[in-house]
């Protein structure tokens, strides 16, 4: 089955098959020469210490694949597939853990076929079959959930599993530019929307990490937070409204700017994982490409002043595009600073006026609190040109060719840097996983006045964690991804060397004892990174049991036979 | 049973009681000789003819009153109460229709008896004995809905029905000046709520025309819009988190500045009327008052030229404060224009920083629409002075003795003549129903889009339906209280004299066209008003069937027997 096909410069169409068990496509995976190449330097520059022992993948035609317990049905057959690679690379998502699993050819919880609807009526007659069949149906836009929300993982109860890749419909099918709105099927992913949006001068500006793969109706499913550090941060933020089949029906929302018509329809579809329905379209709201841009990168002496600093300006109506802590050791690590000093990224962008006069508000609020700015020049001068926002794939389709990380759009400055290696992480993992190292990260938000003490908690505890699993501590970093003027979002990664072959273990323990200390902080599992399977334990611990309750019959309503996505948020009721 | 005790200059405490038919409290009405005095000139000013007759209302004494079918159990009779004026003056909501069914002293649907829980434990309390007796529970805040979400009508399946008056639970509990956020009770009203957070040097800045007594469980449990025209509009947008009294159990979400952990549950409780539990208290995010405001009025020679302003104003990315434009026919009425030209009311505020910049970008995007500005002197000078938003309270403090209409800020030019008609109008509208006159507003969004044709179909269809119901037209007016990138929320206020007697039927006619003609032309049944019992018929077409379908699952979850608001939103299921 033909999945991406890519538009090459030669014109030619040519079949892009995804990397089965890391990030991207195949045609963009490191080879293990590269890897042997790099390990060392970087596990040098990461503190991993010495003697660092690559390994391969395992091919595809060497993986273990568990024996498919059902065959797509006749009329759908056309478009399913059950070949190795389609069930290999729907079977994990993009964890650590899925990664490490992938990479050594355990699929253990592989879909038994991949189904690719065309055409919305299809996923009508998926959902049909599922429930006669009693078969989960997994939606998966780009694959790219690192918290078990695309794994086929359900109980015995289930006759099969199969995963429902919405990839074939990723069309703009409307735009409305007096409103400034576009109607987007949900399979289309970051650099394929962007790129059919330039194409009438408009864009979503919606660029998280997973940008270059992740679909429209992915970041719906999960509340994605994206590209804007301020005021309007999650993707429904953006939403004006949903279109869902679920196993009873469409559940379309009235296309509205605004609305105070009971419960929002559109909220409870959003952040509801995949288990009430198949986002398959939405109305989104878009504008053109912003004409002035100011950016700066601040300089801090320590993260604790850079945080009293930001607090300042999440408080001050500025409402900065950017504004993204990076504390020391990160900084030092993604190599935009010396590992002495913190580094605020501040952007100010807009379609209409200057930006000027925020930036320099911003700047002054920064020097009261020590900060010490390395602006870069802008202005109405770099309107269209190389971009100063946190824009990995530059101009609209480059990403979707080229891999979205960071081509075009690099300053040789701290800004510019640390862009580049927020797009190439995921990459960067794929090599950490074959040199050994142990990577996670862990997201939350909190209000200010606990960010100290959850920051010190989290940070103590992954340490201790590393240490007693018997893992080489490679550090715990922070930065802040989004701030409220009640709080930020700290954004937390942990690197340790592991112990080959107890990776997962080890990982494992370290996960859920950083997990228990958010938790136990205050703070909420996951700021965007959803919940899926593996956060469960948490999340249930975090939302009020009546909640919980009413979401249960609220997808029991809907999902009478429990084939949607089942074990993510909610276990059915059966 | 005494129910607001308000302190008096002198420091005395006296008893005072809600109006039982109409806006505000019973020592604020207008008496038959003011009305008398009024109503000519009046009607003469609305263009509703000569020849008023004015009528008295009923008074308490004389009222009808269904006889209860219930009676108050022994260990919650000290927080009951089921005299007169209790049962009158909760057995209708503050619609058109509720005020002229009030004001003729019909009570058909009053509650069996009220109830006034100062503790959570005693909200538990009554709703277990609710369910133990099936006996709807009517969770009531500031009894200002104007779609009867307050109404105690229920089928005759119930035992009966009472009221659940949160008045007593009016505190605010806790601040943090860090986070700038503050935990407040439920039953706190607008005056209320501000005085408290004055004393801290904080706001809420949520300042609908309800503001006087409504509530912010009210606000929450309805999803009212306030104050701020653009950007954080409805109060949800300010909420950390929110607890709940559920008949299964608290409901209660962690206080965060923002999450992805699945579906919002503040979120399912925002918008929830009633029908899921009982909100107690929230979180919300709160702030110093602004030290930097302007404003100005903007004169433009047709609404539709001003429309197109707007538009441009709300994708700007300025994001005033205020940004609310009022059509010719509106100005004439509120006397803040003669009736020659279109009015925009902008204002800019911060805590922060000047705000002339974005006011002189806002200004001048106005003059290339044709518009032309009459700023009024402010900038930072006018900190802590006489305000210049749509703040009618004052200081805080005042609107809650004095009644919150205005006193205090206004102003001699047409900014400060619309703010003191917006929260006069409700005493108003009592004097409008002793005057026949037929008064209803119909509010909605749309998308810029298609706003010319819902204008035009929404004002034909209300002119043409005040013909078909023989009521002599006052006209249609038009403003936007509120607008998004994508759109505005038009809000339409409807005046006719009616006949005599038959005002209601007159008045149903009319609405029920209008709110066809909403629905034909794709807005939304309300923006900013809920549903109650009033909007189903047209909510149950706006929305989407399986939606329907989760809201009925997640409320017979948390409230199997149905006892919560039963009627709004959604029939329980039974």
């Amino acid at each position: 089955m033909p999945r991406r096909l890519a538009a090459i410069d030669s014109g030619l169409v040519v079949e892009r098959r995804r990397n089965h068990w890391g990030w991207g496509y195949e045609d963009q995976r490191f080879s293990p020469e590269q890897v042997r190449a790099a390990a060392g330097g970087l596990a040098a520059h990461l503190g991993l210490g010495e003697g660092v022992e690559v390994e391969d993948p395992v091919a595809l035609e060497d993986v273990r694949l568990p024996p498919a317990r059902i065959r797509p049905p006749a009329d759908l057959a056309e478009i399913c597939a059950d070949d190795a690679h389609a069930r290999a690379s729907h079977a994990w998502g993009k964890s650590y853990a899925d990664v490490v699993r992938g990479f050594r050819g355990s699929f253990e919880h592989a879909p038994d076929f991949v189904v690719y609807p065309r055409e919305e009526h299809e996923v009508e007659r998926v959902l049909e079959w599922c429930a006669a069949a009693h078969v989960a149906a997994i939606p998966y836009g780009g694959g790219t959930s690192v918290v078990g929300g695309v794994r086929p993982e359900v109980d015995s109860s289930y006759n099969g599993a199969i995963t429902l890749d919405l990839g074939a419909l990723d069309q703009v099918r409307e735009i409305d530019s007096i409103s400034r709105s576009a109607r987007i099927q949900a399979g289309a992913n970051g650099p394929e929307l962007e790129r059919q949006l330039g194409e009438h001068g408009l864009t979503l500006r919606h660029f998280p990490q997973s940008f270059e793969l992740a679909t429209l109706g992915g970041w719906i499913a999960t509340r994605a937070a994206g590209h804007f550090a301020t005021v309007w941060t999650h993707i429904e933020d953006f939403v004006e409204s949903v279109r869902a089949i679920t196993p009873t029906g469409a559940w379309e929302s009235r296309r509205l700017p605004g609305s105070g018509a009971g419960v929002s329809p559109d909220r409870m579809l959003a952040g509801s994982e995949g288990t009430l329905g198949v986002i398959t379209e939405a109305w989104v709201r878009v504008q053109p490409r912003p004409a002035h841009r100011r950016s700066a990168g601040v300089v801090f002496d320590d993260f604790a002043r850079g945080t009293e600093c930001v607090r300042e300006l999440s408080q001050s109506g500025l409402n900065p595009a950017n504004c993204r802590l990076i504390d020391q050791r990160e900084a030092k690590m993604t190599m935009v600073g010396d590992g002495s000093s913190a580094l605020l990224v501040l952007g100010f962008e807009s379609t209409d006026h200057p930006v000027d006069a925020p930036m320099a508000r911003a700047l002054e609020i920064c020097r009261e609190h020590g900060g010490e700015a390395q602006e870069r020049g802008s202005g109405a001068g770099s309107a269209g040109g190389r971009g100063d926002s946190v824009e990995g794939g530059g101009g609209a389709g480059e990403g979707s060719r080229r891999g979205g990380a960071g081509t075009g759009d690099r300053g040789p400055d701290a800004v510019g840097a640390w862009r580049q290696t927020f797009f190439a992480a995921p990459y960067l993992r794929d090599v950490f996983v074959a040199m050994g190292a142990i990577s996670e990260t862990f997201e939350t938000a909190i209000t200010w006045e606990r960010f100290p003490a959850l920051h010190e908690r989290v940070t103590a505890t992954a340490e201790q964690a590393m240490r007693e699993v018997g893992a080489q501590p490679g550090g715990v970093s922070c930065r802040f991804t989004h701030v409220y003027p009640d709080g930020p979002a700290p954004y937390f990664t942990v690197l340790a060397k592991g112990r080959r072959g107890e990776e997962l273990e080890q990982w494992g323990a370290i996960k859920r004892a950083v997990s228990d200390a958010i938790i136990a902080a205050g703070g909420t599992i996951t700021h965007h990174h959803s919940v899926g399977r593996d956060h469960r334990p948490w999340y249930d611990r975090q939302r009020p049991e009546p909640f919980a309750a009413a979401l249960r019959g609220a997808k029991a309503a809907v999902d009478p036979r429990g084939i949607m996505n089942p074990g993510v948020l909610v276990d059915p009721l059966r």
